[in-house]
């Protein structure tokens, strides 16, 4: 079968993959689509080569249908419809025994740390799969590990009704925290510097502003009577973001880590005292934020279509990155495998 | 009434202060002890001259007993032993409105923004009463205002019985959060590098480290079975604690923000993420807190007596703060106003 493969500092050579025949406990999916991942690219651009073994299938962002079933797999059969949850944990470490095995000391990332989606045929473990309702599209289906992030991160902020919420950065995971704030009852204000982005944000029907045009501190404070925002998501990875994070927040307000700090940045520990702020750190996901995705997917009450600007043939993957690489006028783009 | 006036750059003055007639809702304490502060030597340093005006009493550690009522006061009458709470909100800000009074975004902190204990005679609402009972010494009522803050700290912390706490920090607060870990059931860890402190901490009965002499990360990783610590609280202040916090916690462990960072630190919020850290800010006390620091000192369990280095008449004031500043044999400092 085709598969895509990274070969060395952003280099896709496409091949041949053998169809791997599922053990006990697996199954073998028939790919649809795959989403292209920030991860995905920074694995493109040669940051992650102690992680994947060259030439490597990547890909995780997902959705197919199961053709073939291996020994001890139970509820699962050929033609189901479904994605794959790609975390493996190790069951045995002090996070996995306090019941955080999506956090696993030594977690592997399917597509990472073993090969990934970008393939005809993709052999995981049974315990991954989530269903895919009929109604769901094959995109859509494969929109709902991003999606499942927001979720993670929205039921960590303990959002409700009614609150104010703020996203920093308005790319694909902080859009979908947004939507998926939105659904949950809240007021939700996107800042993000990308003029694209914040006109897919208006059309998404979320509030969006610039803070290089607007005073964000004083948009937060007039919005929410000079309370101050009741969770801040930072979802931008910067500097910038890093120093706004603690200035929205009302007495007691949240902030959520969603980016990738990949260095230390200056945080003023100040207003967490003055303020009793709570910085709560989110990563991946957990079973529940998968079905909770998928159901507000289902349902059909969010743009989601909207934030898939392109998909392409897998053959076409580099062009793919290229684009996020540009990065002006992208939102999630996929790739088609069969 | 006898006064120590903190009567600007680290000068202090004995002065007398008038007796003020209790007005309603107003009780006039005859003051007995009173404990320096952090925060008092800040302000005899000129650091608060903003907040002050000159010639002030200041002081909020405090024990005492009432003697005079102002009308519609309820449930109070001369001879109760008390110590006051120090906090007069607004009762009408955002903070307020959410139940958030004790860090209302107005908060008016007597002794600092208003006269202070540091007198013969104070007066004081009502509503900052709390109870002595008759077996607490006027010195250990006058140690209550930091225990409630170290109570305060280790109930935000959701700290149990069974789990392991890392004190950064052995001045007297993080020695009180330390004895208040403890009587909670935790097992505990106090990081401190002046050897006084380090030898007082083990006479109370804590283990003790310096960070100087022992890898902290490999100690505590040692001692939690590789899992690291449940609940970190940081209360050096320094940059390197701010460094430290984020290496000692287990997989969605805690870390409560007790010091005032003064200036905004570099924080590996990357940590945050991929551990799923929480950084809680956590600003004085509330009312329970006090009740709940009355309840164990009164128990007569921990060894608060040992943690009052010295007591001073009120007339040794200034060379109560210059022992502070030396600050090696030192641990809470009181002088005695009647």
């Amino acid at each position: 079968m085709k598969a895509a493969f990274y070969s060395g500092s952003r280099t896709v050579t496409m091949g041949d993959s053998p169809a791997v025949q599922p053990g006990a406990g697996q199954v073998r999916i028939r790919v649809s689509h795959v989403g292209l991942c920030g991860t995905d690219l920074h694995i493109f651009h040669g940051k992650m080569d102690h992680r994947v073994k060259l030439p490597q299938v990547i890909g995780h962002e997902m959705s197919g249908v199961i053709e073939a079933v291996g020994e001890s797999v139970d509820g699962w059969k050929p033609g189901d419809r479904v994605t794959v949850r790609p975390l493996d944990h190790c069951g045995s470490c002090p996070a996995c025994l306090a019941g955080h095995s999506h956090i696993c000391m030594k977690l592997k990332f399917i597509g990472i740390d073993s090969p990934g989606a970008m393939q005809g045929l993709w052999t995981v473990p049974a315990h991954t799969l989530h269903r895919l309702p009929e109604n769901l599209s094959f995109e859509l289906g494969a929109l709902i590990e991003p999606l499942a992030v927001a979720c993670h991160d929205v039921r960590l902020s303990e959002l409700k009704a009614g609150e104010y919420a703020v996203v920093q950065g308005g790319g694909p995971i902080g859009m979908l925290i947004a939507l998926v704030a939105k659904a949950t009852g809240a007021r939700v204000l996107i800042s993000e510097v990308n003029p694209f982005r914040l006109a897919l944000a208006r059309e998404l029907g979320l509030e969006a502003v610039s803070p290089l045009e607007v005073d964000l501190v004083e948009t937060v404070t007039a919005a929410t009577g000079g309370a101050g925002a009741d969770v801040v998501f930072e979802v931008t990875g910067v500097a910038a973001g890093a120093e706004m994070m603690t200035k929205l927040p009302r007495t007691r307000g949240r902030i959520v880590m969603v980016a990738i700090h990949s260095q230390p940045a200056p945080v003023h520990l100040f207003q967490f005292f003055w303020r009793e702020l709570k910085l709560i750190g989110a990563r991946v996901y957990e079973s529940e934020d998968f079905e909770r995705a998928i159901a507000l997917a289902a349902a059909g009450k969010l743009p989601l279509e909207r934030v898939i600007t392109r998909v392409l043939p897998l053959e076409s993957l580099a062009e793919g990155f290229h684009e996020m690489e540009r990065g002006g006028e992208a939102m999630k783009i996929m790739v088609r495998c069969s």
